[in-house]
C-alpha cells in the first residue's frame, strides 16, 4: 500500500508557489493578491480562513481578509464584491461558505468577476470546466488530479467511481476524471444509488465525497484500488474520512489519510488558482 | 418493446407550443423571436436551418434568418451577434455550428447573451446545468429528457450509461440523468473506455451518442434496457443510429429510432427553450 501524502504533497506545491510568485512580484511590481472574505463568526469559518491566509504568507500572495458583521445586508455584500472585482491588485476573490442565513449565496457567487473566481464556483467556471475549456477549476477536485498525477496514478482507460453529487466536490470531480487526456470511465454515484457497493467494488480508483465517517467499508473496495478520501467527518475519535481506512489500507494499492490527504491540497490549489488569475489577467502566459 | 415515437411526441409539444406562443402573444404584443445565423453554405447546415425556421412557423415563433457568407471576418460576426443580443425582440440566437474555417466558434458562442442562449451552449448555460440552477439546457439532452418524462420510464435509483462525452450531447446528458429528482446512477463512456460491452450491459437506461452506425449490438444491452440512439450516421442505405435497432428490438423494454426517434426532439426542444427564455426575459413565470 502506498500512502498518498497530501500534507507533503501540498507543502512541495507551496514551495514550488514561492518561487513562482517571487518569480511573478519581480516581474510585475507586486504580488499576487487574494482577498478572504468572511461574513459573521462561524467557528469552522474562521479556521478555514485563518488557514488561507497563513497559507498565502508562506507562499507571498498578498491576501486581504474582509469580515462583514453577519448582519451586514445583501446589497452591502454585493457591493463589497464589486469593489473587490474592481479592484486592479487582487487576482482572486474568495468568499467563505456558508454564508449566515438570509443572504443568497448564489448572487454573491455570480457576482464574482469570473477571472476572480479562485474558488471555481462560478457559473461560468463550472461551465468552462464541463466544456473543457482552460479555466479556474474548484480546489477540492483539482487538488484531487493533483494528487493523481504526482503519484503518477493512471487513470486513462480505468474505471473511476465518485460517491457524492455535490457542486463543489463530486460533480467537478466527475467531469475531470472524464475529460479526454485523463480519459477515465466514471461512474457518479449519490444517495439514490441502488447497489453502491457493487459500483464501488468496479472502482479502480474510488473517490469519495459523502460526509459520512467510515462509510466506504473494505469489501466495498476492489483489490488493487486507488481510494481518494475527501470526507472529513468531526467524530468522537478526532477526525475521519469517509473511508475505513484501517479495513482497507492493506488492500489498496495507495490511499489518501484523514487527515493530510486531500484537505491541505484543496488550500494548496487555491494558492494554484491565485497565481494563474494573476497571471491570466496580466496577459501572461498560464 | 415499445417504441419512443420522437417524432410524434415533438408533434405534441409543438400543439402544446402553439396554443402558448398564441397567449404569450396576447399579453405581449408579440410572438417570441428567434435569431437563426447561418454563415456561408454548408449544405448539412442549411437543412437543419430549415427545419428550425419550419419549426417556427409552425409554432407560431418568429424566426429572423442571418445569412453571413463564408467570408465574414471575426470581427463582422461578432458584430452581428452583439446587434442580436441588443435586439428586443429577439429572445433567442442560433448560430448554426460548425463554422466556417478561420471563425473562432468559442468566441462566437461566448459572446452569446445566456439570457438568450437557447441552444444551450454558452459556459454560463453549462455551468448553471451543471450546478443545478435553472437555466437554458442543450436541446438533444433536454429532448432525451423529455422522451423519459413522457414515455414514464423511471430514472430514480436506474443505472444509466452514456456512450459519448460531447459538450452538445454526452457530457450534458450524463449531469441531467444524474442531477437530483431524475436521480439515475450515471457512468459516462467514451473511446478510452476500456470494456465498453460490460459497461453497456449494466444499463437501465443506455443513451448512444457516438457517430458510428449500428455500433451498440444486441449482445451489449441487457434484456429489459431501455435504449436512446442519438445517433444520426448516414450510410448506404440511409439514416443509421448508433445502435443496431433491427438486432435489439426484442430485446429491450424500449428504443428510440432513427429516423423519428430524439433528432425531431431536438428542434422541438429549441422551440420551448425560445418560449422559455422569451418568458424569462420579459419577467413572466418560466
Ligand atoms: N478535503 C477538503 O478540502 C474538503 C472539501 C470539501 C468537502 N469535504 C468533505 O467532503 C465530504 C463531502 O462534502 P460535500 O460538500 O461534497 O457534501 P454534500 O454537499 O453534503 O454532498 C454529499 C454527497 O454525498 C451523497 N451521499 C450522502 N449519503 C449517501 C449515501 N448513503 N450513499 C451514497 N451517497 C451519499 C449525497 O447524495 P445526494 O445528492 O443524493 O444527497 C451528496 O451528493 C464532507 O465530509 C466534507 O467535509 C472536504
Ligand atoms: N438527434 C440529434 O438531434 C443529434 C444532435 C447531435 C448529435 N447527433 C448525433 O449523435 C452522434 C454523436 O454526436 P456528437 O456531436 O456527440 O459527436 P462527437 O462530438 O463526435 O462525439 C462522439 C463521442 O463518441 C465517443 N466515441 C467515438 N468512438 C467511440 C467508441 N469506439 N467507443 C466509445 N465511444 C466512442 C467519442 O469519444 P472521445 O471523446 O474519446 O473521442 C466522443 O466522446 C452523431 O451521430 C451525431 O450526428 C444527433
Amino acid at each position: 500500500m502506498k500512502l498518498i501524502d497530501g500534507k507533503a504533497t501540498a507543502q512541495t506545491i507551496r514551495e514550488e508557489l514561492k518561487t513562482e510568485v517571487a518569480a511573478l512580484k519581480d516581474r510585475l511590481g507586486r504580488a499576487p493578491g487574494l482577498a478572504v472574505v468572511l461574513v459573521g463568526e462561524d467557528p469552522a469559518s474562521q479556521v478555514y480562513v485563518r488557514n488561507k491566509i497563513k497559507a498565502c504568507e508562506d507562499t507571498g500572495i498578498v491576501s486581504k481578509a474582509f469580515r462583514p458583521e453577519a448582519s451586514v445586508s445583501q446589497a452591502e455584500l454585493e457591493d463589497l464584491v464589486r469593489r473587490l472585482n474592481a479592484d486592479p491588485e487582487l487576482d482572486g476573490i474568495l468568499v467563505q461558505l456558508p454564508l449566515p442565513r438570509g443572504l443568497d449565496s448564489q448572487r454573491i457567487l455570480d457576482l464574482i468577476d469570473p477571472a476572480k473566481d479562485v474558488d471555481g464556483f462560478h457559473p461560468v467556471s463550472m461551465g468552462r470546466l464541463t466544456l473543457g475549456l482552460p479555466g479556474l477549476r474548484p480546489c477540492t477536485p483539482a487538488g484531487v488530479m493533483e494528487l493523481l498525477r504526482r503519484y503518477d496514478i493512471p487513470t486513462k482507460g480505468k474505471k473511476a467511481v465518485v460517491v457524492g453529487r455535490s457542486n463543489i466536490v463530486g460533480k467537478p470531480m466527475a467531469l475531470l476524471l472524464a475529460q479526454p487526456g485523463v480519459d477515465a470511465t466514471v461512474t457518479l454515484c449519490h444517495s439514490r444509488t441502488r447497489d453502491l457497493a457493487a459500483e464501488c467494488r468496479q472502482a479502480d480508483i474510488l473517490v469519495a465525497a459523502i460526509g459520512k465517517a467510515n462509510f466506504i467499508t473494505a469489501d466495498m473496495i476492489k483489490d488493487g484500488a486507488v481510494v481518494i478520501d475527501v470526507g472529513m467527518n468531526r467524530t468522537e475519535k478526532g477526525l475521519a474520512g469517509d473511508c475505513d481506512f484501517h479495513a482497507m489500507k492493506d488492500k489498496v494499492a495507495a490511499i489518501t489519510p484523514v487527515p493530510g490527504g486531500v484537505g491541505p491540497m484543496t488550500i494548496a490549489m487555491l494558492m494554484v488558482n491565485t497565481l494563474a488569475a494573476c497571471r491570466r489577467r496580466m496577459g501572461l502566459e498560464s
